[in-house]
């Protein structure tokens, strides 16, 4: 039963661990609020939006899975070492490109870290029109 | 936020429709209750007790991830057709082989649905001496 | 022995069929020819240059990996439908940051078809400064 | 360009060291030569025959896919740590359990290793009755 742990606004986190903790491993979504329908769409989804995070063989960012409600839409997988390696931090990062074609997405990304489990971002709504 | 369905005992439930869908898309563990610490240990995971999951292109089990407790131990992907294809059913199963030195294992199988989602088993304790 | 099959420039291709499939299939990298050591550096991936590749249920592009040499550097999967679904296509594509401290990279990205099995581009050179 | 590493008979190679290596990056298939159409299959995919392999952080086999000719049918990934972590060594092993209805299957098997990429099986001819 891995927990699945969700993002914190970190501004309402009083020790300074605890907010790099949160922020560190969170996957944040970017993308515009609105979609045109069947034209390529590109998402961004980065680890960490203020705080980086280790890129060490035993402690790293693996994947980060991108979700339309239920439906996965893409995922990204990550050697140790990409974001610079042993004793380095950094944000994985990685812009997806989805076409829809429905009426609205609610986007959501969960990113796992070797250590620290899952991790789950508010969902994103994106307009279709 | 893609939600994730978890097991029911299907004895409780009345409908055979809800029997059927529940079980069909469960991951189900079956290993030895002790492991011995730093011997192969097989894991099987199998999608669906009694009943069988469609493996039609466009609506099929398409992974199966191996936790202990927070941690990926492995994941087994699928192809559509992977269980005879278009119009047949079948079972989604991995046996995965892992090596512990732990005092315990809380194993949990979680399983995605290309139509409906993500499926959590109860966690299964395996001792390791 | 899944063949490998390699991008030919269709330039130099007549059929203009045969174009088509070469080129739908296969990866193509775009970054700078030169990286920051210690930088994040983007790496897009996208299949198809000139044609697009059908995002049926039983035909799609899975997913598309990024190597330096011989080390596997990311991966990115798709479901069926990312690409607006049955009946449309485009061009699977991602972009991956990657912080490198070695003095050069040689990229090179593999893509898979259901249908039409592994493509591979031409190797891309990045020195790294 | 990934070089594929493909197994040679290690009885053919002289060196220690090198029949280690071959044999330990090796992916290994077993089944029956005969499959009943429509039946459950097992297929077991072992890497190193002989000699096991470090399952190191930095040094372990990532991933075992499985192929039927071009047609991708199924993907194991694994952790460091899943054959017992730093220090041990172990073989990977997955078995997958398919069900065909084609008259015939020849199978291959590739393995990655996070240090020493790539490597490949010979081919295993299956018929399907």
């Amino acid at each position: 039963m891995p927990k699945i742990n969700r993002y914190v606004d970190i501004s309402t986190v009083d020790r300074e661990a605890k907010k790099d903790y949160i922020d560190r491993h969170s996957p944040f979504i970017s993308c515009e609020s609105t979609a045109k329908a069947g034209e390529s769409f590109p998402v961004t989804v980065r680890v960490g939006n203020e705080y980086t995070h280790p890129d060490d063989f035993d402690h790293f960012i693996r994947n980060v899975a991108l979700y339309n409600n239920e439906t996965l839409l893409a995922e990204a997988t990550f050697a140790a070492g990409t974001l610079g390696g042993q004793g380095q931090k950094g944000h994985a990062e990685t812009t997806f490109h989805i076409t829809q074609s429905g009426k609205k997405l609610k986007l959501t990304a969960i990113a796992y870290c070797t250590k620290h489990g899952l991790w789950e971002c508010e969902p994103v709504d994106v307009t279709v029109e």
